[in-house]
Parts: C-alpha cells; sequence; structure tokens
C-alpha cells in the first residue's frame, strides 16, 4: 500500500485535492472505529474522497464492509501498522466539548431556545438546509458574547435554519438583529417568534445570489452564516456579510466543513477573505454538530457510500469548524449578481 | 470621547495600526477589571496601544490610575454608557481554560515533565525568551495527538525554551524529534535531559537567520515554535519551520499574541503563510499562557506602563493563539540569510 499512489487515484477518480496525508487520516479513521458515519467523522477529509479511498482500498483487499461495518483485512492492519498509522486519539475536553467556550451560564436564554426551536421548520433540501445543534447556536451566541461582537451590537443572519438570529435576540443584548433568508418559512418563523417572543428581530425574504438591499449593505458590526459550501456559494455568503459590514472592526463569523471542503478550498477560501481586507482571528475545528437532515438518502453523497445506513437523528458525524473573520482595511468585495445553481461543485456531497 | 478620534491619536503616536474597535477593547477591558495586567490581558491589542490609548485617555480627564489601579473617572463611565459598551465576558471552559483539549490523561508525561522542567534554563532576554506554563506545553502536545502530528511523526522544534521536544519525547509516539536553539544553555538542557531519560532528542545549535542545516531541510512532517514577534523575526521562523516540512500534508504550529501583534500584523502574517502553499487549520486565541519572565523591567514596553508594577510569575497576562497550518502544495518560501536584529518593529514591547 502506498499512500502517493492511493492519493493519485483518488484525485483521479473525484477531481478533489487528496494528499498521501488524508490518505492517512481515512486509515487512521478506520482504525478508530467500524461505524460508516464514525469514519466519515473522524477522518476530516471530503466525504467523497472516504468513500473513494475506501473503494480503492477494498479493490487492494485492505478494508471490507460486507457485514456493514468498515474493517481492515489483516493486510490492511498489516500496512497500518508498517506505515506507523495509530488511531485518532479524540482528546476534545469532554466538558465544552471542544468548543473552548461554554454556553452554560445562559441557562434561561437555553430554556426559552429549547422551547422555540422545538417548532422549527424542518430542513429543506431545495436551499441546502442542515441545522446545528441547538446546544451549538447557543455556543456560538456564547463566543460571540465573549468576542465582544454581541452586546450593543448590530447582528445580521445571513440564512438561518440555525436560528442563530433567536438565540441572539433571547439575550437582550444586541441592539439590532437581522435576518435574510430565501426560504418564506424561515423568515415566517423568525418573524412569528420575534412577534411572541417581543424580541424585535427584522426578517427579510432575500436570494443571496442577488447583492444585499440597499438598507443593509455596510449596516452591520457582525454577520453570521452557514454557507453552501461549493466554492463559489461559499464566497457568495461570506462576500454578501462582509458587505453588509460597517468597516474595520467589524467581525463575521463563518462555519466550515471538511465533508464538503478538502484543505485545498480551505485555502482558496482563506486567500478570498483576506484579500477582502479581513484577517482570521478564530478557526475553531469541530465547533459546530448538526443535526442529521431528513433528505439524506436524497443527497448527493448517499450513492456514494459503502454503507448504505441512515444515520440516527442524534447520531452526529457533520461537523463544522468556526471561522471568525474581522475587518482590517475597508471591505474590497466585488460580487454582483450570482446566476444558476450555487451549490455544486467537486466536493459538494450534501446538497 | 470619539472612538476614531481616539485610535487616530494611537496611531499617530505608535504607527501601529489601531481601530476604534481596538479603542473599544481598551474600554472593555477597564470595565472589566482595575488591575493593569489584566486590562493589558483582555484588551487583546498591542500592549503599546493599550498603554498610549490609557495616556490619552487620561489626558481627557477619561481614567485614571494615581492609585496604581486603573479607574474609569464619572466621564469615562459616562461615555462607555453612551457608547453601548460593555465588559469582557470570559466565558472560556473552566475544564480546559478555552483550550478546547485536555492534556490530563497524559498523567505520566506530565508528572515526569514537571520533574524535569524545574531545572530548566531562566527566560533570557538576549534570545526574546518567554516560556509558556507547563500545562499549556502538555496541552500543545495533546493537540498535535489530537491532529494525528504526534505518532510517528518526525518532528522539529525551533527554539525550545517551552520544552516541547522533551514533553513530546515522553510520550514516546514520536519517530524522530529534533530541536533547533541558538541558545547553548537550552540545547545543552534538551541533550542533558533527553540521555538522563533516554528520549533521543537531537539537539543542534543554530541561530535561525542562518538557512537551515542540509540535514534538516525538507526531513520533518511537523515542527513546532513560538516565534519572536516582529514581523520580520515572526515570518523568519515561520519560514525556516515549512523549509523543513517535507510537502503537503505536513503540518506547523506557531504561538501568536495580540500583545506585539495587531491584527494587521496577523493578516500580514497569514497571507505569507498561505503564499507559502500552506493553509491554516486551527487558529485557538488564548491557547498558551506564559509564565512572567524576569527581565520585565527591561523590556521595551516597560517604560510605556502606566503602572509600573512587577507582575508575579504565575500572574499570567501575556497569551498567545495556537495556530496550525498544514502545507496543501509543495512549499515555495525563499528566505536567505537574514542579518541583524530580527527582534524590533513598531509593536514589540517585550523584547
Amino acid at each position: 500500500m502506498d499512500l502517493a499512489d492511493l492519493a493519485a487515484r483518488v484525485r483521479q477518480e473525484t477531481r478533489i485535492n487528496a494528499s498521501p496525508r488524508d490518505m492517512e487520516r481515512v486509515l487512521a479513521a478506520i482504525l478508530t472505529s467500524e461505524d460508516m458515519w464514525r469514519v466519515l467523522e473522524l477522518a476530516e477529509v471530503p466525504l467523497l474522497v472516504v468513500c473513494s479511498a475506501l473503494r480503492a482500498l477494498a479493490a487492494e483487499g485492505r478494508v471490507r464492509w460486507d457485514t456493514g461495518l468498515i474493517r481492515l483485512t489483516a493486510e490492511g492492519e498489516e500496512a497500518c501498522a508498517r506505515l506507523g498509522i495509530a488511531p485518532v486519539r479524540t482528546l476534545d475536553c469532554p466538558r465544552c466539548r471542544g468548543r473552548g467556550v461554554e454556553g452554560g451560564f445562559l441557562h434561561d436564554v437555553a430554556t426559552a431556545f429549547h422551547r422555540i426551536a422545538a417548532h422549527r421548520p424542518e430542513a429543506s433540501q431545495e436551499f441546502d438546509q442542515g441545522y446545528v445543534t441547538e446546544d451549538t447556536t447557543i455556543a456560538r451566541i456564547a463566543m460571540l458574547w465573549r468576542r465582544g461582537d454581541l452586546a450593543g451590537k448590530d447582528l445580521l443572519v445571513l440564512g438561518d435554519d440555525d436560528l442563530v438570529s433567536v438565540a441572539a435576540a433571547l439575550t437582550r443584548l444586541p441592539r439590532r438583529v437581522a435576518v435574510l433568508d430565501a426560504d418564506p418559512r424561515i423568515t415566517s418563523f423568525v418573524e412569528e417568534v420575534a412577534s411572541q417572543e417581543g424580541l424585535g428581530i427584522e426578517a427579510f425574504a432575500h436570494d443571496l445570489r442577488q447583492p444585499l438591499p440597499r438598507e443593509v449593505e455596510r449596516q452591520f458590526d457582525v454577520f453570521s452564516c452557514d454557507p453552501t459550501e461549493s466554492l463559489p456559494g461559499f464566497l457568495l455568503f461570506a462576500g454578501r456579510g462582509v458587505s453588509a459590514l460597517r468597516g474595520p472592526g467589524s467581525a463575521g463569523y463563518l462555519g466550515l466543513t471538511h465533508a464538503e471542503a478538502s484543505l485545498a478550498k480551505w485555502r482558496a477560501i482563506q486567500e478570498e477573505l483576506l484579500a477582502w481586507g479581513a484577517v482570521l482571528t478564530d478557526l475553531r475545528d469541530g465547533f459546530h454538530t448538526y443535526v442529521n437532515w431528513p433528505y439524506v438518502e436524497a443527497m448527493r453523497g448517499w450513492e456514494h457510500l459503502p454503507v448504505r445506513r441512515v444515520p440516527g437523528r442524534l447520531e452526529p458525524w457533520y461537523r463544522s469548524a468556526l471561522v471568525r473573520i474581522e475587518l482590517v482595511t475597508e471591505a474590497k468585495v466585488e460580487l454582483g449578481c450570482v446566476p444558476g445553481n450555487i451549490f455544486l461543485d467537486d466536493e459538494a456531497a450534501t446538497t
């Protein structure tokens, strides 16, 4: 087994930038768990790369999954030992789950949020939705507070199936909270909740492929979003967010996965964020945990899975990093209309 | 009180890029603590910016420190209220101190490390040293392990007053551990410990202003360093580290503060790291806590401090982010000899 050769075959099949190190990650994940969804989570490389690598390893007789469990064969185990590949050590802090911040102090906010979120709209494939756990949304709010991006600030949420606007407004700390979403179910839900709870959230129906409404441009201290992960789609969300910021010192929060984004894509995204005048101030991998969405069998990656088992709703495998950026200069974003499908690139798997 | 005006005066005096948001950070820190060292820690802007802002605020009658405590005057409090400035909420997880990973499981390693570190060389101003707490070094090792950068890997430590090489080797997990340091006290100490404990660490006396020795170039999977923080000095350490890496999939760990680096400097550093072919995979602010060094009264920033009190040895105020990078392409670093003083730029304060 040669990792460079394996990576080359995976690159050719998937057209995704996968390194020998990524192959090592797939093997380390298989050494750690037999469960496919856990392997996908632990490998921290694109889902389509894991699937392609597994097929290539199976063709070589290194891996098998005829029992529904992903297992190394004796030859596979021998190869891992020879290459010095070790299992993944998950040393995440058990209290904060590796996030570093705690939302526990936000007890009343969390209680109200759980009550409200029980009636949320279900994740829709039409808008490439998939929301994070309620604990994750509360932790994101804790992070905003910790970074001085909540109290007294004007916050814009771009696409809000995570209900960040609701959790933020429940703290009663921001000066202004606004939401843009293309899904009328989300804007209606947020408006209804805002009215019932007296939260004063503004919700606008808006498709981000169109430039921001005038009343939103350069009006906010902070934006929060969880972009679709194709490269053009991610940059579209991020660029609209940056365009909504007032200027130097304004900040943005984004989610970014490994499951649908290679490190080459991460790098392309970071280059663009810097070119727009921003700096990365925080990058906490695995911060966001997602609730499994109902359309998993209809997603693009499904056909590629070696074991086609629908994961439990709260059997999390899809996670994303929290990325915080801050403008250092005036924003330099050139984005007009971006027509067409923004959800697809070679790495997209859940769309 | 106008934050933009205040920032402009600070920029003019310090020649450091300071935003109105940075002025807000200084005020938020003063709202949170009266202790100067705690204000310096919480503000998360360059030390020289905090000092300059404090002097400007005092000249306006907003702040005073004649009692040795930093206090807002009634006018200062009124201005903060009017501007909606809130105290800093430190929501760091109390278990992992916001790091997200735990080194607790490394109990035997930690015990041996504490025993060994008790005899370490004291931090020397000549080499701009200042080491992190022993808990921090153990946490950095936990992070390496979590990211697959420890077991079976070849690790190079560039400047090792933190004794990362010793802690890493004590886990018996890496394949190779090597140290480059210009300070003969460090290389001697590491060699002596390695010999006594049977750790097999290689230590080389080397001044990083010179290109890497041939036997080090492109030979490692991982580098770890805590660079001096002038922009040329930081890039020198980071660039030498990247030059020591094998290629795509190899990783580097760096420390970066706010106390000596504005966000504009962070951005310049990130641009360079990306241009070299790397991506940022982790950026955990406040990960490293430092033991106060013995030459605090001789450091450049001392004369600027409003309250010249020597902090207790374990009264931490100087912290840095953990930055992990990974090569996505072959490394493109062009660094020849870098002669002269690498410790100084406008933002350097502890040199």
